[in-house]
């Protein structure tokens, strides 16, 4: 096997992409240099990243280029490269809301677009173990952090449950922290489903993103500790403002196993 | 709070995108039922959906285009709907490869775009815990799943260890399978980030999708059994073709804060 400094440059290249992906290969170490907060502020030079890459000044160039397209990064004349986004971590190890896991970054907001009793479709009926036509709480959030849009939230929950959730402060609270209230039980488990998906024009209006931009979906259905499903969710979440973050082992973990 | 059969036929209205609200709502609900393959070949007819959903038929309809705009599926006069793409499930609940993980749906075969030795860039020789300067084996795959691009991965390893995978079958072998091969111990956990990001024009090429599609991003730090970091991969996926399915608990398991 060739043993050479940087593959794109010796004798690797095929065709014409060599070096978009040789610059894509920049960007995606950059992309996560900034997500893990190790790099902030300005970014280094472009000829120092081509030094610290072993690329050319082109190639770094078009890396950034990408990284800007993706908002993360803007760039100008004289003032130089600088993170432009801020990207919030959300927890995949264990079953928080919203407001749980960005506590230490500030107070969601809750914009309440709807909260009633509707007759639920039988697929929903179906998840949270009710009978056909049985009524649901269904409720719709924009959630935000400090004055952002962040997530589009579709939620419906179990008539019982639901009903006394919908006399507290929606605005404020998440309904995870709700539902252990008015049942005095903890949470259980959730099955999630992760999406990568386009927002819709209606959507993206609504999220404060451009037509198409990259949404990741989560559909979370929630059981309570003694295994009852109450909570199943639509979360829409903005793909330039949150990463979700866990670990996993090779093995799968006995409680999962159930 | 008010009772209703249906919060956007009866007053929760909220200005000219109530419609648009309610078809996405019944989008979601529909397309779970798609990719949970509750729903295969043919779907229930406008006036079915309607009544299922308690929504007029051009809500209904406004549903199925958000859908057909995601590619999930085809409306075609006379034929009606049907079901498109299929999407495939990725584990999140055990760090499984996608040969492991597809294993049922048939053979991942891999188009091997790089496999070299590189100057690992000082970011990679961190979180790979080695000097920096140190050489670091590169390899770049698309991946295909019957003839179907899914995924493009980029992947770091370790010295030691790469120069033993790369003198195995990168085409047919998931890399997790090789390093448990070469290194003879088990692979322990992996950290992940999991970002919705839309695709550049050359990758969009590669992934034969449309530019801006949106694309599921991983980046994977995998330790093996000793705790050693070996293989940081940052792997784009096909938003129309991959699912990311696990589940949480609501503490976080115990062999998550060791």
């Amino acid at each position: 096997m060739q043993v050479s400094d940087s593959p794109g440059e010796t004798g690797q290249v095929r065709g014409g992409g060599a070096r978009a992906d040789r610059a894509r290969r920049i960007a995606d170490i950059v992309r996560h240099q900034i997500l893990a907060g190790s790099l902030t502020g300005s970014l280094p030079t472009e000829n120092e990243l081509a030094a610290e890459h072993n690329a050319s000044r082109n190639t770094v160039r078009e890396a950034l280029g990408l990284l800007r397209d993706e908002g993360l990064i803007d760039r100008a004349p004289k003032v130089g490269t600088r993170v432009a986004a801020r990207k919030f971590d959300h927890g995949l190890d264990a079953l928080l809301g919203l407001q749980e896991t960005l506590r230490e970054h500030g107070t969601v907001r809750n914009e309440v677009r709807a909260a009633t009793f509707i007759t639920a479709p039988p697929a929903v009926a179906r998840r949270l173990d009710l009978d056909p036509g049985a009524q649901v709480v269904y409720i719709e959030r924009l959630r935000y952090l400090a004055e952002l849009p962040l997530s589009l939230d579709l939620t419906y929950l179990a008539p019982d449950v639901g009903a006394e959730v919908l006399a507290h402060d929606l605005a404020t609270t998440d309904v995870f922290v709700l539902l252990e209230q008015v049942t005095g039980q903890s949470l259980g488990g959730a099955e999630i489903a992760l999406e990568a998906v386009a927002a819709d024009p209606h959507t993206a209006t609504t999220l404060d993103v451009p037509t198409s931009a990259p949404l990741l979906m989560l559909e979370r259905l929630t059981h309570l500790d003694d295994n009852r499903p109450v909570d199943l969710e639509y979360i829409r979440m903005r793909g330039d403002r949150i990463t979700m973050r866990g670990s996993l082992t090779r093995s799968t973990p006995e409680w999962k196993v159930l």
